[in-house]
């Protein structure tokens, strides 16, 4: 079945608010075998409304409608859904209890705009509203389905989750819609697909999205099928391909950040880490420390912006710094043996760069960042070219430390 | 003029990404006098693609598409552009260069997916991409316009405001729309309202948005009009009724982030400024430094998250964590004093708090933050809730340091 979303308010189209709703909406219909065609966005506007909803009815099976029924007069999704189908607003008994325990519930006393929310379209069935007072309608005629929800995220998603996903569940055609996402970092986009190959025999008919972000890229595998058994072992055997040819740059699937992947392996392997920052700026330690239970593993961070803290944090000799200067191999190899030995934990990390918009030079130029690593076997720093922008030029410096540290834990080859 | 948005990618339709594209290109467009008037999503397919380029060529003055733009085999909307438009793909030398220089700049080679990205529809003018290797592309025909960029955020965001936003401000049509934007900090949407009272008689028609988000409350404030030194007058005027009743929670205008702020008052009070953190687990320290010169008054920060280190690195007694607990007055007191005097700087700032998921009790639940400062003159603590998430309390614990650090510059009561 082919689904739209169309979501109204003018919020949305002054870019005031992002519209989280339709992926909301999309993944969790998704998950029932519900493909979406299209979201589409339009305003409060009667006549914009009223054209919508008639070329989505006619080119889909099921159209959801979110937003607009509120008690405020900017709200009109009500009466024009009324337009559409020819039919007026009845007082409905079940929004009516429905409002007043919620109402309730909340020590608030029932008013004209609790009453004009009882009033819904003749013949829609009442998806209750457990957040506020606006009742959703739904809608099944001619083999069609027609639904409309508020746009405040908390209601739509009760009604998506506590009626549509189980009614859908339970009416299914049976098509079953698989995803599965590979995370991936330190490869660019380009040199990835290259590395793939040509994937129609990996493949067989079934879809591959690449999905680039400053973190990596994400491949996003999907298989539509009917049997979930064989969708699953097709998924699994396309995985298993895509891995012969990239495993090394794969760190987790679905939604585990590299963080939280190196947080699992620190802890199985009992390790301790200890970070020394300068270009970074504190964003490495950050980045690490979002993980829930990561004092477990992460001792401490320096971030010696300075070269006095160098000197005074983690032992690096002013010396080095005047020859070498701060952005260099050996002060990244220094910081990274300073900070593990001075906090006393298996794994010291350093981040040194130029993170611009100034102090580049033709010999070292903004972006140039190098990773320091030193664990009780070995000490080294790598070299790295990360772009121009300073903040990007953090995030990357991080994934990267992040990266170095999983390669080395897993045995990994650089 | 109306415009519309056409974003094209599978994820955005299977609940993958949010579409945070079509919010930006909205806010920015409407600041140059331009109403979107529709947001439309497609899947990968060209003939979906074609067909929403046809209706809404037809409908609409200006159509904004983003997304399928990269070299892997998923993106068509350049094959798709090229049907609508009837022509055909031509190597662009102004592209060529751009890609050259951003693969120079990473050190990377030239290679097949590098030459297959210089090929743009003929008849465009480029936007160059300082993000990426796709070029966006520009068609201004019969009145009309046709503009496509890449969907990965920055890439795109850079094009509408390097090349779409000046573009359409030299051509704008006379309808003048300013919009004035105060940050305001440490206050509710809630309380912050109440003290604005009723506003009617402030705004004289005009318009003002509440715009809550984690760091604080944005006011927005809009007017429109047709003589831009009378709207730019009124819009002055509204902003000082506004700052007569909420002066003190507002750290500046527009785009500049409290960050942004409080370096501009370091430098021009010529103080340092080291940071010692245990909550916050670095994200202070990399706020600090995501300005750029930030080195100039920045000289350190210390991640203490182990007892150790903060008796280590900062000289907290051990008898004080274990009589009063690490997350306490006493305890936030001496990290402050302690960052300042062993780094010497003029202020000192830390934070230690409970950021959950677990570590809460019922005398010290989650969220339970203390903020520190310390200068010359005084060393204190303050003590805030913070909510129940893990991130959300890191990031309101650094925006209110950064504020307690700016109130105290500025001399203004906390």
């Amino acid at each position: 079945m082919k689904a739209i979303i169309i979501s109204i308010g003018n919020e949305l189209l002054i870019g005031q608010v992002v519209n989280t709703n339709a992926a909301f909406i999309a993944e969790k219909l998704n998950s029932v075998g519900i493909e979406i065609s299209k979201i589409l966005t339009v305003a409060d506007d009667g006549e914009a409304i009223l054209m919508s909803f008639k070329e989505s009815y006619a080119s889909h099976d099921i159209v959801i409608v979110t937003g607009g029924l509120g008690p405020t007069h900017d709200d009109i999704t009500r009466t024009s859904v009324c337009a559409f189908f020819q039919t007026d607003l009845v007082s409905n008994d079940e929004a009516r209890i429905n409002i007043q325990q919620f109402l309730k519930a909340r020590n608030r006393p029932w008013s004209d705009a609790a009453e004009n929310q009882t009033l819904i379209p003749r013949g829609a069935t009442v998806m209750s509203n457990p957040h506020g007072t606006a009742p959703g309608e739904f809608f099944h005629r001619d083999g069609k389905y027609f639904i409309v929800m508020p746009g405040v995220p908390q209601e739509m998603e009760a009604m998506i989750t506590n009626f549509v996903v189980p009614y859908f569940q339970k009416t299914s055609s049976g098509k079953v819609i698989l995803h599965r996402t590979l995370n991936t970092t330190g490869i660019p986009e380009s040199l990835l697909a290259e590395r793939l190959g040509n994937t129609d025999e990996i493949l067989q008919g079934e879809k591959l999205a690449f999905l680039p972000s400053t973190g990596g890229v994400r491949l996003r595998i999907t298989v539509i099928g009917v049997d979930r058994m064989k969708s699953e072992q097709k998924l699994s055997s396309i995985e298993q391909a895509i891995r012969v040819k990239a495993e090394k740059y794969i760190y987790s699937i679905e939604n585990q950040s590299l963080e939280e992947t190196l947080g699992k392996l620190l802890i199985e392997q009992h390790r301790t880490i200890a970070v020394a920052e300068s270009c970074t700026g504190g964003l490495l330690a950050d980045t690490v420390t979002n993980v829930p239970g990561s004092s477990r593993y992460f001792e401490r961070g320096l971030i010696t912006y300075s070269n006095q803290s160098k000197h005074d944090l983690l032992g690096v000799p002013k010396e080095l710094i005047e020859m070498h200067g701060a952005v260099s191999k050996e002060v990244a190899e220094a910081m990274a043996r300073g900070v593990r030995t001075t906090s006393n934990v298996n794994i010291g990390v350093s981040t040194s760069g130029i993170a611009g918009p100034t102090g580049g030079s033709a010999e070292k130029p903004v972006g140039l960042v190098w990773i320091g690593y030193s664990d009780a076997k070995e000490t080294f720093a790598i070299k790295l070219h990360l772009g121009s922008e300073r903040i990007r030029i953090k995030e990357r410096a991080v994934q990267a430390a992040l990266e170095l540290v999983r390669r080395r834990l897993l045995k990994i080859d650089q």
